[in-house]
């Protein structure tokens, strides 16, 4: 019942020989999602031993050669290792012309259907469902249409002690009335309370994408109490004219969004190729202040989200 | 002085988390030639310390996505860094179309001239000159038009001894004739032969690029006694059938063409992702058995070919 985030590429629009561009994947109990497309993300993601031909859902947050030029290098090798699974690319309605120009030159061959399933940018709407998460947009400020993601376990059922199916006989016909918070009904007429049939439920995980943008506090509705908030941090502070003038965000900026949110933690990316290290710590240091839990996305890192029972009122 | 080629991608067309796709880079002289571009291009050319600004000829030696999809990454870099000198792309006609589709959707703001060169891919002939090298191409042998590249350096001067334009009292008038073989007279009308004013002149050096093609001995007259052969070997011997039908070779195949041709030094590269360590030695094992002087080509790599001078007859 895994629900983690690998980052495969931290960098702005120029990448640096460590930091490549956007790309993250989300796992959720096997289940693969990658979110962004930046160039290189099928090497990125043999590099970190992550399952490529089980990715079936790409989200594609905008139309910036650096979110996107990796679907080329990753669509020609579905075809040559010969994927049949359907493949679905939601993003702006561009990305069917992108598509389109691949399949026309490079897709010979293809064995596997693309559907491409276009947002729309300007309000917050459920883009996708599967039975572990539903996926949300909402709109980001950016010199283009860009749209940030909120991905959301679905809400999961009580847990049933098993010891208790044996002691009181629960037939398989009650199990799901009794997950769903029903008490049961023994064959003299007494009932045992559901509390004492079952375990809390986990807590459904959240995690939220939010690249590019600048300081945009109507997100903030958007992906409240999320789990991991992933939001842009091309600057640092002292540069926070040249975020605004390029509609990128300083890291102080997305702390000051992870507060107002009440996330549970931030992971700050997407930095700009002119901070080397150690001075790009200080974009660490600078969210932290405004909100600890931050943490630097670093091509490679996993950040997992544990499971956890929700308490009983 | 230098004349030296640095691997950037040795895989074929599935790259793996250590070789990369197909792209090489030429220093003559500290004038870069990029040869091919696969993905992640000038990722690799930061990770090596390359000079990705000074590169302003690129070749491509066909229209397969692992050897020009990272020529998008490139050029959005490029614009980003508001490059202004011009930039010439050598290959098939049909990287117009290509071109023009990244100039349409991500060229916003283009600060430099890309000149696309088409390449004719049926018969040899020089396609590129400056005052270091001139390019052949030559048609290779492969699914789609491919061709090869051979960079030779410009034949050298003769090296004039500074200690003897001194001692004569040389006039900076004479020198380039002395450079050019010629004696030099004294005042007095006596005759300084020209081998007691020069040292011999450098040898010029020569690097061939051969991907992607099948066996071809047509062309061994192509690169003949070039320093060093670069020759795809994208399988072992026991899969023959395999590099038969996918118009590949060989790494066997690559020694028979390099020893036909005289090569001073064989690199092998873009090989399958079938082969994973140590296997993938065999492919080295199978080429030194033919032509002992081979070497696999691996990222970050610098191979240099020293300068020599010439033996006086």
């Amino acid at each position: 019942m895994s629900f983690s985030v690998t980052i495969l590429g931290s960098s702005s629009a120029v990448p640096t020989s460590e930091r490549y561009p956007s790309a993250h994947l989300l796992n959720v109990d096997e289940h693969f999602y990658l979110i962004d497309c930046g160039e290189a993300v099928q090497i990125q993601l043999r590099k970190f031993n992550c399952k490529i031909g089980k990715i079936n859902n790409i989200f594609i947050s905008h139309m910036h050669g650096d979110h996107i030029f990796g679907l080329y290098g990753l669509l020609s090798t579905y075809i040559l290792l010969e994927r049949k699974t359907p493949l679905n690319i939601f993003g702006h309605q561009q990305i069917k012309n992108f598509i389109d120009e691949f399949i026309k030159n490079f897709g010979k061959g293809i064995t596997f259907k693309i559907n491409i399933i276009p947002v729309r940018f300007r309000k917050r709407e459920v883009i996708f469902e599967d039975d572990k998460i539903s996926v949300s947009s909402f709109p980001l400020k950016h010199s283009i249409p860009v749209c940030g993601f909120l991905f959301k376990e679905k809400q999961k059922l009580l847990n049933i002690n098993k010891d208790k199916i044996e002691e009181y006989n629960i037939p398989l016909s009650s199990i799901h009335k009794i997950k769903n918070g029903e008490n049961f009904e023994l064959p003299d007429g007494s009932i045992i309370p559901n509390k004492d049939l079952t375990f809390p439920a986990y807590i459904h995980r959240s995690y939220a994408y939010c690249t590019d943008t600048a300081y945009y506090e109507r997100i903030v509705d958007d992906v409240s109490d999320v789990d991991i908030l992933y939001h842009e941090a091309t600057f640092k502070k002292s540069d926070v004219a040249k975020a605004k003038n390029t509609f990128h965000s300083t890291s102080e900026q997305a702390a000051k969004i992870a507060l107002k949110a009440n996330a549970k933690k931030l992971l700050i990316g997407h930095f700009s190729a002119r901070y080397k290290n150690p001075d790009i710590e200080n974009l660490l240091n600078e969210s932290i202040k405004v909100f600890p839990e931050t943490y630097m996305a670093n091509e490679g890192d996993v950040h997992k989200i544990e499971l956890k029972r929700m308490q009983r009122k």
